[in-house]
């Protein structure tokens, strides 16, 4: 496979499927949208099916990549693990190749997440690039000398599942004390329904604003409610982002990259979670002053990174390191 | 520069330099130490000429390596920061090129045990090998397709200041809650007087071991003691593996690596110390039973990893990834 023509990239997420059409400049052409059809592989392989005749219809596809939360085997066929699919060992390229006759590659999301930003975003020309999707959870990949940098069994990259905090909060890993568990979507979720649930009087206002019903509160009502000034909120952001900055000193320290980005759905908060995490990055890096450090950007191509990514891993594939 | 012809590896210690000249295949052929004279550069520098000039004597040197604590920028060229040495962006090798008329590679320390380890001992074939030395402290190295990974600004491989414990240990790099503060030699020594103060029964063996002088215990030590059986030095080795073993699942977690070579001073207590960390390892990974897994290993080169590694990186320098 060459660089050469369009390709189509899928995101598979736990709620809905996101088609589009990329070209080689990483542009989208048309985009398709699905409801995530349960859990059953076939029916998850018919939706992808459906989306990539839809778009392909009258347009040369080269291939076809497809991001999805989870682990893929080194080679891009088979699905290890998928938290909110029913996959398991699921040789999933096989079929769809069959199924659509054309080159498949499976990517892990925030691979392909990381990819999208290191070829057409905010990491353009870094040779050393470390990517932080932080949405419910924290997906991580790395972009070294311009290729996925996946492991050894191509499961690199969990970086929210390094315990910062023995005997913490219980992950949904199984393990307690994850990274992500304090600085997420659902950290900062969980942390208001606490505060909100307490009588503290700086909760009042994050109340009034789910209508008195605490357990509604979700990371994305504190990000637009901190977003219009609530104080609470904003409070719960900066810490979520001094989470942040620490976990990103520790993959400073461990990798030395020479940039961060960060991207997923908690970025909407902008500077109200950057610069705390920049503060407490600076604060928490080892050998502070004399280093170089990297430095901390949003990410360029908001959620469709993951489609834009898996497409053009999609076709250059020969270049993700295995 | 080939990887053909004998070169002498120089590990500069925070008491003693020690030298030798290897061959190609890793073979020390014969050696020389001196005490560290102080932290004066010009001193190190005449040490170091003594060295070559004593061991190169009737040889042909192609080069040197000189491995230490300590960041080198990435060209090899240029001590940024060392701890034990008063070096602060040191044009080392300019200096030393001069006075011994040969290619000089300036390494870390750990960078050159793993890179020895990888060509010579524990960590051979692997194509994602993580290193890490159990010393004073905790030093870490990365070994990727055939070379050694140091970052963007080339001072990865600090996974001793990780911070695990968020408050924890005050650590020597100014940071609290190092993972060093918890697995190191200096974490068992700690840990060793602290409770050899108390009046606890479990400390009678081990301060009569040291003729009641508490202050005096260092983790050498209590190595020696678990070594002969004594049951509280056992327990607190046995802890300093659980640590071990935690910190390495979050590596696993972000790098993926094949294999964990672990060496330096601490690996003499063998398996009192390897066991509890495989068992912490296997407990704290995170997707364990969905992923393969890393395995743990003890070097193979002692405490001459660090000048074999020197001495190899110098000959084949241009394989170090920059």
């Amino acid at each position: 496979m060459g660089r050469r023509g369009l390709a189509i990239g899928i995101d598979i997420g736990g709620t809905k499927v996101a088609a589009g059409v990329v070209d080689e400049e990483g542009r989208i052409l048309s985009e398709a949208r699905r409801s995530t059809p349960g859990t059953d592989p076939r029916a998850v392989e018919r939706v992808i099916v459906e989306l990539v005749e839809e778009l392909g219809s009258g347009r040369r596809i080269r291939s076809v990549g497809i991001g999805a939360a989870g682990w893929m085997d080194l080679d891009g066929g088979t699905v290890l693990f998928s938290p909110h699919l029913a996959w398991r060992n699921e040789p999933l390229r096989a079929n769809l190749q069959q199924l659509l006759r054309r080159p498949v590659l499976l990517a892990n999301d925030a691979d392909a997440a990381a990819w999208a930003e290191w070829r057409f975003g905010a990491g353009q020309g870094e040779s050393r690039l470390v990517c932080i999707t932080l949405g419910t959870g924290i997906g991580g990949a790395m972009v070294m000398d311009g290729r996925v940098e996946r492991g050894r069994f191509g499961v690199a990259g969990e970086f929210g599942h390094q315990v910062i905090m023995p005997g913490g909060h219980r992950c949904e890993c199984g393990n307690r004390g994850c990274w992500e568990q304090y600085a997420s979507g659902n950290a900062l979720g969980r942390e208001a329904r606490i505060l909100a649930s307490s009588n503290s009087p700086m909760a009042q206002d994050l109340l009034a604003a789910v209508g008195g019903r605490a357990e509604t509160i979700t990371g994305a009502i504190v990000t637009e409610l901190a977003l219009a000034g609530d104080t609470a909120s904003r409070e719960l952001i900066e810490e979520v982002g001094e989470w942040l900055g620490l976990g990103l000193a520790n993959l400073a320290a461990a990798l030395d990259p020479g940039l961060f980005v960060i991207g997923g759905g908690l970025c909407s908060a902008g500077d109200l979670l950057v610069e705390p995490a920049r503060k407490a990055f600076a604060r928490n890096l080892t050998g502070r002053g004399f280093r170089p450090a990297a430095g901390i950007q949003l990410a360029h191509l908001g959620p469709n990174a993951g489609l834009i990514g898996a497409a053009d891993l999609s076709r250059v594939s020969s270049r993700v390191r295995s």
